[in-house]
């Protein structure tokens, strides 16, 4: 399989994340950028990684490579760097903030495991699924053993607090995937109901990370409440730059099967935009096109959308909801991890990949 | 679909429980003795289903509907059950009691969801089984849900006893499975390795169950210990009575769908006994029977089994488990709830649907 190194891509459908602003993000730069972003937390990020590793280690050979085959799909560890630098900002990281990194990257790795399955992906991070490698039932299996092990985990910790928002922040993860499911082929969703399932299925778990960087780290509940605001802005924008690119980035650097919200008739930001501002006669030949996925319809609705305006609409939403999440870090002082918190914020809408 | 009191059935393969002893419990009779058996207990297993349905609800509609026929599939009640009578003979009940009881009641459900997944089963206590209705997609979702919820309830307890054992439990549960997965067609699966499975899928759980309700009873460790043991054994007996109901059972009886271990190539103590104890061309021939897996071979290799001995040695190690777990309960004073836990354990292994 080509290797990420090999895109020289720099842009989507031919526009700049911001007019005049900085340049969209390729795979090296973003593995430049976050190298350098995560390297006050390294040594709590490897503690983080092997308590990961330790919790899920198994006597059974077989149940062991799927938790390492698993292990793969994590990239950008995202929710643990968000738990260790919120951990930092607010005065330091504390030996509960790498068991708690560990029990959200296990989280998410359960939900991509279980994702996999429902979106009937073959790729992730440039390797085989575990529904395309082993079938769908020891996907099943394994996304229960990971959501387990989080549990386990988390109740290590001293009082039931983690285990209490993680309970919960997972609840409503799950029940944002429900009703993006029930949701399916609904070509009147709406731009509010489309934030909704995106908040529980996607920023809830962004939201709770940075929560729990700032209680373990014994911040009052004001600074805790700002936090779970930044990350669930946060969270909201990463899903639409992620649903953006579903529609526009290219597998071979993505490393994921992609098209699959179109193939499964999930509507997403720009689709949602332009179904709603089309004049009938284009509205309509676009419902015909969502509601028979295929890759020739796909094909057809991409130049529909740029020209629609739906592209920038989604962007400019997206990084509205980034800007929301920087304001809210001014709950903190300033700080060299407070600007990086507020850099990784704005990263999320400069992937092209 | 027919009522499951039209069955009149009162054997299995012509076979009695035991020589000469009580008679095979069928399902008019098992709920008898089941409401006579829960009958202290009764106002207690009121408020645990009041909380499992609270916790479980969800402001969507399609949620609701999912959790409520999910509802459906819960049958005995066997482990909220076994929760409320530990905690009476231990004492008594208390508010933790009810909480614990519907946590390890939703862990159950959610395993029969997945389970149902994994089986390809389309009926479940006489309703449609959630992927037969609705999908795979809702019941992976539907599973975690009910996971997610059961580990946010258990962490409303005061400390984190409750998720720490139950964590512990569930990821044995789900290793269990994995394993059975694994050892999907190996013909050569011995007893040992059985007992493995079954102890992680079935009885980890069903020792739990007794484990905290001792413990939020307020008893020492060693009573704890006891409850746990006998809690497990019960499970393995309760397994193997369920995979011989698996083979000999009538779907219109037991309200679910049957044959799906040799379906699946599970191998069950009765089959694992006539590999090892046939003769070779008999062994020859029931390998050919459960390699490839129909509804014909499994009507050719039920007389072989009853010919064999299978049956007969199936029930002796159930009831032999059975006999263990009731020893146990010598840690516990005698009382009317002892002794209705011994009578439960026993009934376990006279189901004959």
């Amino acid at each position: 399989m080509a290797e990420v190194n090999t895109l020289p891509r720099t842009s989507i459908a031919g526009r700049t994340p911001e007019p005049g602003a900085a340049a969209w993000v390729g795979p090296d730069e973003l593995s430049r950028l976050l190298h350098e972003a995560y390297a006050p937390i390294a040594p709590w990020l490897a503690e983080a990684e092997r308590i990961y590793r330790e919790e899920l280690g198994s006597r059974s050979d077989y149940v062991q490579r799927l938790v390492e085959h698993a292990s793969r799909f994590r990239g950008k560890q995202l929710r643990p760097a968000l738990v260790l630098l919120t951990a930092q900002a607010c005065g330091g990281v504390l030996p509960a903030h790498p068991v708690v990194a560990a029990v959200v990257e296990m989280i998410h790795t359960a939900t991509l495991v279980h994702d996999d399955i429902l979106d009937e992906a073959d790729v992730r991070r440039h390797a085989a699924t575990i529904n395309a490698e082993w079938g769908n039932e020891p996907a099943v299996l394994l996304g229960d053993y990971l959501f387990t092990h989080a549990f386990h985990l988390a109740a290590s910790l001293e009082s039931t607090y983690a285990c209490r928002v993680i309970g919960r922040a997972t609840n409503l993860v799950c029940e944002g995937e429900l009703q993006q499911i029930h949701h399916r082929g609904d070509l009147d969703l709406d731009e509010q109901s489309y934030y909704e399932i995106v908040r529980g299925k996607t920023a809830e778990l962004t939201a709770v990370c940075c929560r729990l960087g700032a209680h373990y780290a014994g911040q009052p509940p004001e600074i805790c409440d700002a936090l779970d605001r930044f990350g669930r802005d946060l969270g909201v924008a990463f899903q639409i730059a992620d649903d953006l690119l579903d529609l526009w980035g290219e597998e071979v650097a993505t490393g994921k099967t992609l098209g699959t919200d179109l193939q499964k008739q999930k509507l997403t930001l720009p689709v949602i935009f332009l179904l709603r501002s089309a004049d009938r006669t284009e509205a309509d030949a676009a419902r015909r096109l969502v509601a028979s996925p295929s890759a020739e319809s796909r094909r057809k609705l991409r130049p529909m959308l740029e020209s629609s305006g739906a592209l920038e609409y989604a962007w400019d939403r997206a990084r509205s909801f980034v800007e929301s999440a920087r304001l809210e870090l001014a709950a903190l002082p300033a700080s060299p991890t407070r600007e990086t918190l507020a850099g990784l914020a704005q990263l999320v809408v400069r992937r092209c990949f």
